[in-house]
């Protein structure tokens, strides 16, 4: 398959990227990766698809928010992630699916906050929620059997040293299993899911 | 109770403002309410609260989304309900926290599109999604026993002649049964729930 990956370079994405490789064609793309890509600008994203042209399966492991504690989050944090993790990944799809090929498949991620609040994390709980809600809708309306499923890791092992403080309790998941449920989304026929991989 | 009612004069808020009225100093508000407010401008929602002082409860039965089929929908229809019904209800309780009484609450509306998908509603799912990601999170930092809650209701009978061609299938729950949900996230000690009242 010609696959695109977003956010090759994250933490999650090099092993996507290490994974993936070998048996396809894989396009790298970030900010600083060989296909230039910016999803906090739909512009960015537009000209991306122009230049790599039709493609089969589209891996996004990327997106950012803004932890703060709930009396200091502001209107401004809530649109930093709407803006990067949420809309970023939303228009992925909205304007990959004028590219994409018949069959091909849309794999995003959100993760546990979703389901399992931490202080201060509320902006990533709301987003996260939004992008299930949105997968399993939009999954309905994409056309040519186009696929839609979103990865919602827990703590990955590779993250606990740099934000594990702020998940006591969680249980770290292995990324040979964070990878295996893109793997899932990519080779199998499910659509519409969120695929959990908690610890 | 004082409390506050963001969209008085929509379908769902008249029937809370005839219940409430009675036993409640009752505060009616919307862009054409006596208390007048646009949750679209963070500015606005934040001269209500200067102008209204010190309450013990808000609830929301407002907000707004853009319907359209997947292949139709662009960034820009998303961010309309983002701004509204989404981000709009979000910053009543960013901001609203800094207003309300100890031990007070806020009730918010989403929708049956959170989990049940119709066509066109891609956008809604996000938003009503989102919300209940939002209230989950949200509810476990709110200071000084202040709840707050979401009320989720089905395609109300009272929608059905304008809407209901758009939910083939969908049982019309009766308005009493949506305006007890508000009362009983009023007057409980629940908090973080989405209360849901699916036909
Ligand atoms: N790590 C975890 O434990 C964990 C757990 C649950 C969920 N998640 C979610 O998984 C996703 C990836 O996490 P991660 O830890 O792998 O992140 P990461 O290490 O911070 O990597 C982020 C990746 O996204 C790219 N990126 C950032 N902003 C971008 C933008 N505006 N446009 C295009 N690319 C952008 C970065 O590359 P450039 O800087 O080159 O653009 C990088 O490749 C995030 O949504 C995160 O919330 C992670
Ligand atoms: N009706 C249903 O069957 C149903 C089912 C599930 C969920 N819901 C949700 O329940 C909520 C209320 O629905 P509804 O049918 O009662 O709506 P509605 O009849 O359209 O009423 C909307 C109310 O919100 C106010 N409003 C609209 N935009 C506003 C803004 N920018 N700032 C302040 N107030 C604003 C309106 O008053 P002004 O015009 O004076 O501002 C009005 O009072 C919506 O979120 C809807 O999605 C409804």
């Amino acid at each position: 398959m010609k696959i695109i990956l977003v956010g090759a370079t994250g933490t999650i994405g090099r092993h996507l990227q290490q994974t993936l490789a070998p048996s396809h064609e894989l396009l790298t793309a970030s900010r600083s990766s060989s296909v230039k890509v910016d999803i906090t600008q739909p512009d960015s994203i537009w000209e991306m698809f122009e230049t790599v042209g039709k493609f089969d399966a589209l891996v996004s492991a990327t997106g950012h928010g803004v932890f703060a504690s709930l009396p200091d989050l502001r209107t401004d944090d809530f649109y930093e992630g709407i803006r990067s993790k949420l809309m970023g990944q939303i228009n992925l799809v909205l304007i990959g699916q004028h590219y994409i090929n018949p069959g091909g498949s849309f794999t995003l991620t959100s993760g546990i906050l979703a389901e399992e609040p931490i202080r201060g994390g509320t902006s990533l709980s709301m987003i996260n929620s939004a992008l299930h809600g949105f997968t399993m809708a939009a999954a309905t309306e994409l056309e040519n059997g186009v696929r839609l499923n979103t990865v919602s890791p827990g703590l990955v092992e590779d993250s606990v040293a740099t934000i594990g403080a702020s998940f006591p309790g969680h249980n770290p998941v292995p990324m040979h299993r964070v990878v295996n449920a893109y793997v899932k989304s990519l080779e199998s026929a499910l659509t519409g899911q969120v695929l959990k991989v908690y610890g």
